[in-house]
C-alpha cells in the first residue's frame, strides 16, 4: 500500500503546528508530509505590531522554518499557493502542482477593509513581516522629513490607527513606547504628534472586561493618544481620513499616515477554491474538516468555530491555531491508521493584550491583571509558543527574554 | 574703552575652530564673544555621506557645541541668520538682532542646481544632517516597499547619484558598503539594485591623480556601480532623470531615487547682504577679511581663493576651512591690540578620498595611497578635524576608532 501524502499550507502558528507536531508521532516511512510555503521563514504575526512600531526589529520577528522541521521527514516547498483542486486532490501554486492524499489548511489571515473608499490605496495595514517594516519605515521618514522641511506639514506628524480591537490597541501601545524616542532621533517636539484611534464600534476592545479595557484606555491616553469612539473612518485620501462623527457631519484629518488595523478575513484561496465559506473562513465540523471533504483539515485563521457558550466565534488567536494544529496532527495519524476522529475544543487559557513594553491587561485563569505583571504574562505567552514550535533552542534564539 | 563685540555665524569647521582658537587666546573681559548657528549641535559635513548611505547613525555625525565651548567666556545664541547689515554693524536673525564690533562668518555651502529643472523638487541633496537622514529612510522605505508589493517597482531600487565629484564618490562608496546588509535585511535580489553615477563633465573626480581615479572608478564598478560620465542630467521628474547622452540623444531612467551632488556655492546670506560675491562666494583678502569690510572676516564655503600654483579656486574643504578659523582668531586677537594682521596661506597636507569603511584613495604629503592603508589615513583625518575642535575627549566620543 502507498503511504499517504499530507500536504500542509502555511507554515503559521496553525500550519507550523500540525508539522512540528505530526513529525513527532511518525516515522519517516509513515507519510510523505510537504509543508509549502511563500517564505522560508514563519513569523510571529502576535507580534508584527512591534515591528510596525519600530520598536523590534523585524527580523526579530521571524526564524527559519528550516531550523524547526525534521527534513527526514518533511519536505519544505517554497512556493505561493495559487488554488486548490479538491476533486483532483492537488495544489495549485507558482513553481508546481503537488497532488495530496490529505490537506491541512493554515493559509492565514487577510485584511478586511469592508468596501470602505481608498483603504487599499492610501492606508497600511500590519498583514505580514515585510508591511510591518514598509510602516516602521514610512513614519520614520515621514518624521525625518518633517524634521528637514522649511515649512512642516503636521500631517507628517499625525497617524491614525482605524480599529480599537486587540492589532489597533497592541499596536497603539507600541507607538506610545516609540514615540518619545523617536521624537528624540528626529528633533522633533513631542507635541507636534498627534496619534489618533477611531473606531465605528461604540466601544474598546469587545468581548474584554470593561475595567481593563478602561485601565488600557486611561494608560494610552494618558501617553497623549486620542480616541475616537463610535465613529466610522468613511473613506481613506491621498491626504488623510474621512470620519463620520454624527449624522451627516464629517470630518476630514490630514495624516500621512493611517494603519487600517480594524478588520480580518480568511484567506481568499478559501473562496477561490470554492469552499462553502463565510468571508473566507469556513465553519469547520468539530473534528476540523472542512464539511464535505473527509481529507481537508482546516487550522488557524480560516477555521470558523462557534463558542457554545457565548454562541459567538472564537477568535482567530495563536493559541487556539496551535492548539487546532497539535490536535489535527493526532487526527491525521488516526487518519492513517483507520481510526476514529477525535472532536477539538480549545482550551482557553487567557488573554493578555499588552500596552507596550511593560503595560498589559489581560484575564489568565480566570483572574484578571494589568500592568508590569500582565506585561510579563504576555511574554510568558509569547515564549510558550515559541517553544511549542520549536522547542528551548527556539526559545533561547527568539525568546522574549527580558521579563523582569 | 569698551570692550569690544566678536559675532561668529555659523558652527561648522570655519565658525567652530575661530571660537575654540579664540577662547584659547583671549582672557573673559578681552571680548565678548558670541556664536550663532542655527541647531545646538555642529555636524561633520564631511561624514554626512555616511548618514545618507545609512553606514553611519546621523547622532555620530553630530556632537553638542555646548561641550565645547568655554561657556564663560562665549554665548551661544541658537538661531538662523536672516540677514547681515554691514552698515550698522549688525546680524538680524529669526530670533533677535545681534551688534558686533568684528564679524566671522562662516554659514557654509549651499547646494548648487545649475537651474537644472525638477532638481529642487525631486532630487535629495546631501545637505545637512536631517537631509543626509531623510536620505537613509527614503532609501529604506523604498526597498521596503519593493519587497512588500506584489507588482515589483525596479524603480524602487534605482538609485543615480549625480556627479562624480568628491561627494558624489564619496557617497557610492559608502552605498557599495551598505548595499549587502540592505538586501540581506530587506530580503531583495542585489542584482535587482541599480546604482548609477551620472557626470556632465568628461572626467570622475577632477583634480585627482589619474591613476587614483581609475583605483577608484574600477573599485566601484566592481561593486556594481555603474558611471555614465559625459553626460549631463537636464531633468529630475517624479519619475526619475532625464541624462543627454549625445547630440539630441536623451535617456529617461526611472528612478525612486535622486542625489545631486554635484554642485555646491556659497551661502545665499552673503548675496543678500549685498556683499561682493560669484555664487555667494567672497574673494577675500588674503587676510580673509571681506574686500571694503575691514571689520568682517570669512571662513569656509563661503571664502573664494586662489591657489597662486594652480591658478584654480582652492576646494571647500574642512582642512582650509579649520585653518582658516585659527587665523582669523589670531588675527582678531591681533585686531583688539592694534597690531598687524597676518595674510593666510593654506599649509595642504593632503587629500583622501573614502570608498567605504575600508578603501580609499589618497595623495597625502605628496605619496599616493590607496585601499587599507588610505582608509586608515581617512580616519586619522577625520579624528585630527574632531581634535582640533574638541580635544581628546571629543575624540574618543565622537571618533573613528576602529582603526585597524
Amino acid at each position: 500500500m502507498k503511504r499517504p501524502t499530507v500536504v500542509v499550507l502555511g507554515a503559521g502558528y496553525g500550519g507550523l503546528s500540525v508539522i512540528t507536531k505530526l513529525q513527532k508521532l511518525v516515522n519517516a516511512d509513515d507519510a510523505d508530509i510537504i509543508l509549502v510555503n511563500k517564505n522560508d521563514y514563519h513569523y510571529e504575526s502576535t507580534w508584527l505590531h512591534e515591528a510596525a512600531a519600530g520598536t523590534m526589529s523585524p527580523d526579530a520577528v521571524r526564524f527559519d522554518i528550516g531550523g524547526v522541521i525534521d527534513k527526514g521527514k518533511v519536505n519544505f516547498v517554497q512556493a505561493t499557493v495559487e488554488n486548490i483542486d479538491t476533486k483532483a486532490q492537488k495544489v495549485i501554486t507558482d513553481r508546481s502542482e503537488i497532488a495530496y492524499d490529505y490537506l491541512v489548511v493554515g493559509l492565514g489571515f487577510e485584511g478586511e477593509t469592508f468596501g470602505i473608499p481608498g483603504l487599499k490605496e492610501h492606508a497600511f495595514s500590519i498583514a505580514n513581516v515585510k508591511a510591518a517594516r514598509q510602516i516602521r519605515d514610512h513614519i520614520e521618514y515621514q518624521f525625518a522629513t518633517y524634521s528637514l522641511e522649511e515649512v512642516k506639514d503636521p500631517s507628517r506628524l499625525t497617524i491614525i490607527v482605524g480599529g480599537a480591537g486587540f492589532t489597533g490597541i497592541e499596536f497603539l501601545g507600541e507607538l506610545a513606547d516609540r514615540l518619545p524616542e523617536l521624537c528624540e532621533e528626529y528633533d522633533v517636539d513631542p507635541k507636534a504628534v498627534r496619534i489618533l484611534c477611531v473606531e465605528a464600534a461604540p466601544m474598546v476592545l469587545p468581548g474584554f472586561d470593561e475595567e481593563l479595557v478602561e485601565y488600557a484606555v486611561n494608560y494610552l491616553k494618558s501617553k497623549g493618544i486620542e480616541f475616537s469612539i463610535g465613529t466610522p473612518l468613511t473613506e481613506a485620501t491621498p491626504e488623510g481620513v474621512k470620519i463620520k462623527k454624527g449624522e451627516d457631519v464629517f470630518e476630514e484629518i490630514p495624516a500621512k499616515t493611517v494603519v487600517w488595523a480594524a478588520g480580518v478575513r480568511g484567506n481568499s484561496i478559501i473562496e477561490k477554491a470554492g469552499f462553502d465559506n463565510m468571508r473566507a473562513r469556513i465553519k469547520v465540523d468539530p473534528d476540523l474538516r472542512a464539511p464535505g471533504h473527509n481529507n481537508v483539515f482546516i487550522v488557524g485563521d480560516c477555521a470558523l468555530m462557534i463558542n457554545a457558550q457565548t454562541e459567538r466565534p472564537y477568535p482567530p488567536t495563536a493559541q487556539i491555531a496551535m492548539q487546532q494544529g497539535a490536535h489535527t496532527a493526532h487526527n491525521l495519524v488516526a487518519l492513517f491508521k483507520g481510526e476514529e476522529l477525535e472532536p477539538f475544543t480549545p482550551d482557553l487559557k487567557g488573554t493578555v493584550c499588552s500596552l507596550g513594553e511593560s503595560e498589559a491587561i489581560g484575564e489568565v485563569f480566570g483572574r484578571k491583571i494589568t500592568g508590569k505583571k500582565a506585561a510579563m504574562m504576555k511574554k510568558v505567552i509569547d515564549n510558550r509558543a515559541l517553544y511549542i514550535l520549536g522547542g528551548p533552542g527556539l526559545v533561547f534564539k527568539k525568546g522574549k527574554l527580558n521579563m523582569f
